[in-house]
């Protein structure tokens, strides 16, 4: 069957995580250069279609400074999404979770 | 509201199609590495959780060997991928619509 | 033999330059969000070492607005780096000729 | 000054590591896997110009598998590299140190 606004909204809302992580994770980061990299993220995934809001904390608190910078991966990073499409609103989020960072729907409704 | 199986299964099937377009987009490619390219795609994503299956063909006789190689962008890919989720499966493809490459859910079912 | 000082100059600018056109290479963006792309970019090339100043120039009004956003590619962007290694400095550029991001080393001199 | 061939040679060298770096890292990879990844890259990088020989070693044994499958990381790949430029030849590599995913110029001859 053709999907339902409401699974379309999640396929889009996947799309949007797969894109967020894989096209930044690696980026050099430090504490200073932090906040640039939030906001280019939060306006990149933005731009794609069905993205109401996206909110990315790069936690530089937990940042590895040994060598200065270290690389964006996972566990440096909490973003929150929320996605309309058709009638339906989905809010999704990722952070850690076990080690691994967890992305997942936390809730579909209607607009 | 929770996500159903349905939905969770058109959210992970997002993931992995944002995970492949955003990680391999920019790879240089010509149409003898394409080949090599187009498995490690599909292994890749199938490491992915509930990713049944991923087929991925790079369009090896439209890429640009102007400069001998060009770069991977979605107007040289197609891709197919299955996901299951509890009792569902969801059938999703990605090709090039009005120049644009065009990510959907083709179908979703009972497994 | 070990390389010169200009030799190992040549190559961290190099290394900057695959990174940030590697790394970067898909992002969506649109007029809109040129800026902090920019930014990002710059702030984040400027963590590795020997990168004294990176410059980049998103062609904001070149992008292609068919679909609202695009994906940055080279011909979207113009770059300069300066990089000092021991008593060495050299300037890089990247601006597109005949269709290729050409990447290249303009002038290598004492600091 | 123009760059010498060998600076140029060290150049592109650079350049190399930085894409097969940032266009590689954070793909999804499991010791099942890691052999048609490592091949992509060889290939991928070998279509850049002036790159004679790129070999890759994903260091199967090493990944963290506790969720099956992880994220390519410096830490996970050895790299070697044969540049040619001119009437030089450079040869580099990749492995970790203290810590750090460090990419040096091994050697810079005469070919």
């Amino acid at each position: 069957m053709d999907p339902t606004d409401a699974e379309a909204a999640c396929f889009e809302a996947g799309i949007k995580f797969g894109t967020l992580y894989h096209q930044f994770a690696g980026t050099p980061v430090s504490p200073e250069s932090a906040p640039s990299l939030e906001r280019a993220m939060e306006e990149a995934i933005e731009n794609q279609p069905f993205c109401a809001d996206c909110s990315v904390d790069v936690l530089a608190d937990e940042l590895d400074t040994t060598h200065d910078y270290t690389e964006l991966t996972g566990e440096y990073m909490e973003v929150r999404m929320r996605i309309e499409y058709g009638d339906r609103v989905v809010h999704t989020e990722m952070a850690m979770e076990d080690g691994y960072p967890l992305m997942r729907v936390v809730d579909v409704s209607e607009r």
